[in-house]
């Protein structure tokens, strides 16, 4: 149950972005730039990103929705499984693999990021916005997951639900609020 | 030196605030409303949780910045020493003892608070509100640091600084670009 009354059909963080619209509009916003705005990382990508940190925070709510939208956007379930798994391995760039290895560090803590992390991710050609958005969106996703477990919000077990979520986050994480009314469980 | 090309003149935070101004600007609304914002918490108070939680990361921007705020708000600068060294015999309400334990629950893991924490804080008299606002402010910080940090920015040695980094942000955090300019070493 969670800490705080929170509305019933609305789960995870999707109650969270409900309760205090003023800090809501905020976070949103910033999550809507980091992971859907311009960028040389496809919206697909950044889903990885923010599916290892949530991963690695533990956090159900957060991996299975990121999961689901990174599958969603990738057009396939593979990938997320895989870097979940270990980044070395996983099918995708070995920028990409750079960049997740910066992410997931990023996750234990900002002191864990190696200035060698740092240049093999430049050796693999990442530029220096790509390097600068992992970060971020990896100390985004810290500040996401200790929201949504810090106040003990509910995460449901049903798959269909996730993949719900998925189909509206792949649009776009500000038209959420239009869409929450829907999102029963 | 810092993983990214950053203006030398801008440490720590200020100068990544400068890098990409689309995320900077619902970074700032987020802590403007949070931390300045209406609320039952006075600023000071607010500073402390900000403050515990970049100590607990060893972030040493962070912990210095909010520190030198801290003090400024409350008039003095024995109680964010306090804080940082022992919340449970700091010179603070039982109800803000309360809050700062989850905080500093909430720096570690969003999983790491607890029931009882959040039931003593609720039989200190804390409100829904305070707690979701607490939980807030030590995940923005957990942002905070992992950006500041993971970036490898620049911290400097001068209290002079803090102190006059604190002037400003005592009045607000949207107000900080203006001041940038002036913010020099």
């Amino acid at each position: 149950m969670p800490h705080i009354p929170l509305e019933e059909h609305l789960p995870g963080i999707t109650g969270l972005l409900e309760y205090k619209k003023d800090t809501a509009e905020p976070i949103r916003k910033l999550t809507q730039f980091l992971l859907r705005g311009p960028s040389t990382l496809t919206a697909g990508e950044r889903e990885l990103i923010a599916t290892v940190v949530s991963n690695g925070n533990e956090c159900t709510f957060c991996t299975n929705a990121h999961t689901a939208a990174a599958d969603k956007l990738l057009g396939e379930c593979d990938t997320s499984q895989a870097v979940k798994k270990n980044i070395a391995t996983a099918p995708v760039s070995e920028k990409m693999k750079a960049l997740l290895t910066i992410a997931s560090q990023v996750q234990k803590s900002g002191k864990a990021v190696t200035a060698q992390s740092i240049q093999k991710a430049k050796e693999e050609g990442a530029t220096d916005i790509e390097i600068h958005d992992t970060v971020l969106i990896a100390a985004l996703f810290a500040l996401y997951n200790r929201y949504v477990d810090g106040l003990s919000t509910v995460a449901p077990a049903d798959p269909a639900f996730y993949k719900g979520l998925a189909e509206r986050i792949s649009k776009g994480y500000m038209r959420l609020p239009q869409g929450y009314d829907h999102l029963k469980k």
